[in-house]
């Protein structure tokens, strides 16, 4: 690619050392999948940021949807060659300076969007499954920052360096307490008698739009779903397990390593099968 | 000044986009006072960045010591003129890529050296006391990053973030139980009938340098230090209160603003004195 990353507008490859994302993680990410040069849940992935941008006392130009747009047509437009897929990411930071913690009002936000390939799993985890592992690390209890996907990530880093091996296409990280999270990169559904269960994220966790939608999805379509605090044993007796996310759509889970003498296994089930259809049908996966 | 940082040794002053201290607050930092060109404490700082650097499985080169050693020494000898006082900060990021949050041992770390101006406080905080507020913000409960100056730092920005008035020098901010952590920026002391009291910080904050100092000071000269969880209450008792870090130095604290019936008020007693020239006679503050 030519030009694959914009900052504030302009064809930028760095960002300053003040920048207070590098300083304190005083920022956002959004990550987002291009389908044809069509960014997918647009709309959903900007509201997301706003909301949270709020929450983190982040002030985004009242004209933010239109930066992001034209910063996507710009870096498009520069691109030698357009695969079918792409991953956009955004990043705004809460911008350059300010003595320590404190910053001024004055100090405004820095714009970073960045195109990059689509990732290739040669394995096909969305058609034949993927294998999880029960991570050590625990997401701490923090309702402040609960669903924000705040540029705070140490939690995710040291769960995903707990493997390794290509085995594992993702890990599955409990809270403090010991109750079900989510994955180190997706949100986890599982069923159980037709009913979806999702952990509630009003403590740790990302609020990922993929888990919005397949909610949305479970309305429409009559399916109980019901949010909650479980433990990891509730997954004992699932019919079906996934995680999903913005990139990977929903990957069906077929084993869950607990721990070296407890491994659970299952099938990829009609639920599953239904949703990534559903989302497929919507030209979202 | 005409250069003040320095990346991997050379002059630069912004760091990759992909960089995954600026991506996940994958990273450290030291902030260290510079007293007439000498690093104050610069052995314990580095054994801090070494230890946590363990901790969040960031990999130092072995002749850490001497290239930081060499960046602080090029980048006075490429200042025009140096203050009596200075502040250095060192920050170590895991380095640049990596797909999401794993990332390949091949990847080496990214070391930025920066030169700052002393703050000046035309209040003499040191000598007259400040005025504490307690923040609503909580700290996560978080025993494996408990103790390291990591770049996660939103919970540090949002305690920051509720006031405004320069009448308060400092928040002081509770973990998520309630008991006392610290403060936004510093530690937290007080003093009850000869005995000296600061929270335990197995579960969150930081493991300030001048902290380790007064405790190890203490143990010299015979003051009883007791370390563990307290409530707030436990102040309103307390003979004497201060903060410190490796910038203030110690900071009494003569009001606390609880909330808007009940503030705490005290002077500075003669164990915050002595540790105060206990440390300068140490040419550390």
């Amino acid at each position: 690619m030519t030009c694959n990353v914009l900052i504030n507008g302009q064809s930028e490859q760095s960002v300053p050392v003040t920048d207070r994302g590098l300083a304190y993680g005083h920022g956002l990410f959004e990550t987002i999948t291009l389908n044809q040069n069509t960014a997918i849940a647009w709309i959903a992935h900007l509201t997301r940021l706003k909301t949270d941008a709020e929450r983190l006392l982040i002030p985004l130009p009242e004209n933010i949807d239109q930066l992001l747009e034209q910063d996507l047509a710009k870096l498009l437009s520069l691109q030698s060659v357009t695969p079918d897929r792409m991953v956009l990411k955004i990043t705004i930071t809460r911008g350059c300076g300010g003595r320590g913690y404190a910053v001024e009002d004055s100090v405004s936000i820095n714009r970073i969007v960045q195109l990059n390939p689509f990732p290739h799993f040669s394995d096909m985890p969305s058609e034949q499954g993927i294998s999880l592992r029960l991570c050590a690390t625990r997401l701490a209890i923090a309702p402040q920052l609960a669903g924000i996907k705040h540029l705070n990530r140490l939690e995710q880093v040291l769960a995903r360096s707990e493997w390794h091996s290509s085995d594992f296409r993702e890990g599955l990280v409990l809270d403090a307490e010991g109750f079900l999270a989510e994955g180190t990169m997706s949100n986890l559904f599982w069923c159980q008698n037709g009913v979806l269960y999702t952990p509630e994220l009003d403590r740790c966790g990302v609020n990922g739009i993929v888990r919005q939608r397949i909610i949305g999805i479970a309305e429409e379509h009559g399916i109980t779903l019901v949010s909650g605090r479980y433990t990891p044993e509730c997954l004992n007796t699932a019919d079906e397990i996934f995680v999903c996310n913005s990139v990977i759509g929903i990957w069906p889970v077929i084993n869950i390593v607990m721990n070296e003498n407890d491994t659970l296994s299952g099938s990829i089930g009609p639920v599953t099968l239904k949703l990534q259809s559903r989302l497929a049908a919507e030209g979202i996966y």
